[in-house]
């Protein structure tokens, strides 16, 4: 965590000093915005939080629930939104607080009696170490009320407007606010007035009944009967010896449930499988009580009881795998013709079961995808047609969501005597582990993501995939240290540059490249970081030398990579980094000894991979959706 | 971290239902109160924070200054104030904030050169393991903010009284509240209104010039003449390579600087020797201008250059090796005649020179020791004379201070030709690292603390000492854990049950003991705790088996281990471990294979190892200092 570089600050250093909007920020919803974002869900708050890293960008969030969220709803955390949460800021403190899960275990029919459970195969979590962080459980209510942490202390001083319900957008062919939002008031003294708010963009993340959905005509397709579950969160006494354990039980009669564990110990949360029902039918199911819920839970546990104490939360609900044809407001027939106003988001566009833990996690990614493109655009860094690649690239992965999520749902809903494989339900969670993980996003190249013509160069950073962390050493304090976690949720651009094999200050293609980037006209660094800002404002970019931290002298590492920045033009030490011996970055990512230039996206997926010797590469690369600096 | 255990939490865990005193504290000071501590430094927050657990004791602390603390002051944090944070609940957090020191780097005159300084060796902290836990640097303000917040969100909504000034004390031979305290407002409307409370107990945490220690009449003897250093926390352009690790540097003239990086990326501060002085002297060495404290610098850096952007603090002080012969307000003549009252920690009962960063940590345990035993005293657990325990064993703690740092400063400040083997200092500092490190306290028998006779029966677990945390496996959940860190400062003893070889169910000396401690009359579960709280309210029992997790049936777990408390009788889910094979921690801390019992104080120490076998030993230890319930 980098502070003080603005002068001695006294209090807690994640409360970064107020800036532009962030000054003075108005309590009442203003009549013009850049975006309007309608939800407060995990999709919405994460985009509100990343765009709150602008203060020059005035943003608002908008919530039809008169506050914060209290209870229920999802709670699966998925390695990859770990990850994002580090770069916000709060990874260790969410993970001190929430259930871990290390396995998931299968219950199935004793063989020998099968009206009893019995334990039939634990399948350890990650058992090939996709990533650093733990899988997680802890309600989406903790998650939102980090990001709303991250917004209260961004220099935006952002918070969310709550009571405030979407009723509809126009969007005009042109001027500055071209998308008109009207809002209904939904409580307190001016309920039901109703008011008009202006806006650049406005993203919709506003759940599986969104308005704006309906509100660009977007096609949103049911691939799949509807199914019901009853779930509950309760505080119980039982005799079921893995109720603080991840578990899939199947019993005999095909009833079956998704144990999942919750934090603090006590609570935990049951998915019983209600059974499939009619879309559009009487939704009799509804009607299905907690007590009835309970008596099922019983049933399938036997020969253990379960004695609820408690019930924290309820819900009998029917989810269809539905998913809509484009996440923004430009018809495919006019696929490039015009250029998006209006995108949606998480539940808006993508449902499906909540058994395999995705639906926040997912949400959370198109909202990471989407908010700094927004900002690149709105600060006059990109061009608008960067916004295309949001449904571009989000729409096939919400695809992707639904296809496992079906096939591990059909798996989940199967008699157990109907497997042709007894072993088929774990051995699919194991195989495709990489995939609920939140792993498998892979970009297919675009303006953003190049063709990969020199992967061999960076094996171990797939182009397309997220930056997988690896251990580093920083030169200047001698610290062990994760690379891909100093990457936080600031918007910028990273370019990592893997030295290659001479000594740092030695003639070398990596001096060479340094000169280059520092110096040339086509440098990106030259075209496109702003003159009056510091020289990191836009691109971070870091060395990774291949010896020890002790074989690179400070004084001969270029200045490009102890550059001064801030009022006071002090040397900023964290941008040089060394390999460690015992577990060398370039030998765990296949990184060429030749070295490699690593391009990573704002949102910590791998852009492209480069030599050292590529720069006119480079330059032509961020061409293709940089502006110049103005 | 546990939670939901009296019904559903919406918000931040970490905020505790309010009780007791919680309910309804006042905001006004109260004439009467059980602990008034005086003074807000790291000592006296400790132990109000570590008192702020129990909400039936009306603790109140007061400070001179009108508010928080905003910069200077100590900085250096050892890896048991770390460990000691983690039980307070903030160590994830203060360690994210913080700059963490790896090593050591000696700079010394260089041989071809001797006006020039040369790095001549690099010490790396804690090759031995000593903790898992970080050595860091961060500043007392923000320590003193987390402990504020553990006061906050205590069950006893606990806060400091700003703008109080100690003037005396008088104790009465009889009485509730014996101890009379004149306070004197400092600032604001009322400013110089005096008013006097009467307390149980008065705690001084007033610094170098302590009244309280004053009112006493405690002896407080110079043991080696006076030192002064100029100090100064600066944001600096520097080439010196260096400024970004921890140096101890020696130049030809004898003029050193320790160096100390600072946490945010940027900030350091220089300890630069300014020479002894005469105490009581003219004070001549304070007009030292922070202009003289940077030229200075810059000599002894020669030929590296530093040129001050920013000035954050500084200060030039005297400071000698001072110790108080006795830490609380009975004269060692009337030892055991009488009962303590009033007790001194910190600054105001042991000084010495700042290089080794040790004094806001000791200060820390001293809090850290005292507070548990008033609590228990308080609550009625214990007799009051456990409250002697304080001075006799803290006293000599601060003598051994005393004794490291002279040392230490002696060989800082030797001229490098003084030296008679050219590596003695680093030397010295490996030798030592567990001294600085906070682990060498050791405690000697007393009511509390045992004699050592089945020490051998867990040789990594020394009694006297701090316990030192190992990994094992939570065996409901498959957690990986450490079994410390699961000593959090609620005030409570820890009896760590390691089982015998047979598994768990099966005949063994454990089971035996369980079922002892379960129902015997003479058990301390049933003679010490309250009928009317949960069993689990005085005393923490866990359970670690030899097995894996996969071999300890938690359906054959004897009860004790599976309490049921709380409102709705939950089970408790979190005293069984295992030990983990990869990593045994039978074999890392040296258990019998026979098992053994460790008991555990509140303040983290090792206060005993007995058999399995000894129910009697075990009955008799805890009668020492325990009072049966009322």
């Amino acid at each position: 965590m980098q502070f003080h570089q603005q002068g001695y600050v006294s209090g807690d250093p994640r409360i970064k000093a107020a800036a532009g909007i962030g000054l003075d920020r108005p309590e009442e919803l203003p009549a013009e915005v850049d975006v309007l974002i309608v939800g407060t869900g995990p999709a919405g708050m994460i985009t509100a939080a990343q765009l709150a890293a602008f203060p020059d960008i005035n943003t608002r969030i908008v919530e039809r629930r008169g506050g914060r969220l209290e209870i229920g709803q999802a709670d699966g955390i998925q390695a990859r939104s770990v990850e994002t949460f580090q770069a916000f800021g709060f990874a260790e403190r969410i993970i001190t607080e929430a259930y871990r899960i290390t396995a998931t275990v299968f219950w199935k029919p004793d063989p020998a009696d099968r009206s009893r459970i019995v334990r039939a195969a634990r399948a350890p979590d990650d058992t090939t170490g996709i990533s650093e962080f733990p899988h997680l459980i802890v309600n989406q209510a903790r998650v939102l009320d980090y990001f709303a942490e991250v917004m209260a202390y961004s220099p935006s001083r952002m918070k969310a407007d709550y009571g405030w319900e979407f009723r509809g957008l126009d969007i005009a062919a042109s001027g500055e606010y071209p998308v008109a939002v009207t809002l209904v008031r939904t409580g307190g003294d001016g309920s039901g007035v109703e008011r008009v708010v202006h806006a650049k963009y406005v993203v919709g993340a506003d759940g599986a009944h969104s308005a704006v959905r309906e509100s660009i005509g977007a096609k949103h397709t049911s691939v799949h009967a509807n199914h019901a579950w009853g779930v509950m969160d309760v505080l119980a006494v039982t005799d079921f010896p893995d109720i603080r354990a991840k578990c899939a039980i199947q019993s005999e009669d095909g009833g079956n449930i998704l144990l999942i564990p919750r934090e603090g110990g006590s609570l935990f949360r049951m998915y019983v499988d209600l059974g499939e029902v009619v879309e559009n039918g009487a939704h009799a199911v509804r009607n299905t009580t907690i007590e009835d819920i309970i008596a099922k839970a019983n049933k399938i546990l036997h020969p253990y009881t379960l004695d609820v104490k408690s019930v924290a939360w309820s819900s009998v609900y029917e989810v269809g795998h539905r998913l809509t044809d484009r996440f923004d407001d430009v018809p495919l027939d006019r696929l490039g013709g015009r250029l998006p106003r209006v995108f949606i988001m998480g539940d808006a566009c993508h449902t499906h079961s909540a058994k395999a833990g995705q639906g926040m996690n997912v949400s959370m990614q198109d909202g990471f995808n989407l908010a700094w493109k927004l900002a690149h655009v709105l600060a006059g860094r990109s061009p608008a047609s960067l916004l295309a690649t949001y449904s571009a690239e989000r729409q096939v992965i919400a695809k992707n969501l639904i296809d496992f999520d079906l096939e591990w749902s059909r798996l989940m809903a199967m008699r157990p005597e109907d497997f042709e494989n007894p072993t088929e339900l774990e051995d699919f969670y194991v195989r495709t582990f990489e995939f609920p993980a939140g792993f498998m996003t892979e970009y297919q190249p675009s303006m953003i993501t190049g063709e990969g013509v020199h992967q061999d160069l960076a094996t171990g950073f797939p182009i397309g995939k997220r930056f997988k962390s690896a251990p580093v050493v920083r030169v200047a304090d001698a610290n062990p240290v994760q690379l891909g976690h100093h990457h936080r949720a600031d918007g910028r651009w990273r370019i990592y540059a893997f030295a290659d094999a001479p000594a740092v200050g030695e003639p070398s293609a990596l001096s060479d490249w340094a000169r280059w980037i520092s110096s040339s006209p086509e440098s990106p660094l030259l075209k496109y970081t702003p003159v009056d800002g510091d020289s990191d404002a836009v691109f971070d970019v870091k060395l990774i030398a291949q010896q020890d931290f002790e074989g690179v002298p400070l004084g001969r590492v270029p200045s490009l990579f102890l550059p001064r920045t801030g009022p006071f033009g002090l040397i900023e030490y964290e941008l040089v980094y060394a390999a460690d011996p015992l577990n060398d970055i370039f030998e765990l990512r296949g990184i060429s000894r030749g070295g490699a230039v690593v391009l990573v996206r704002p949102d910590q997926y791998v852009a492209n991979v480069l030599p050292l010797t590529a720069m006119s590469g480079l330059d032509a690369f961020f061409e293709r959706f940089m502006l110049p600096r103005s």
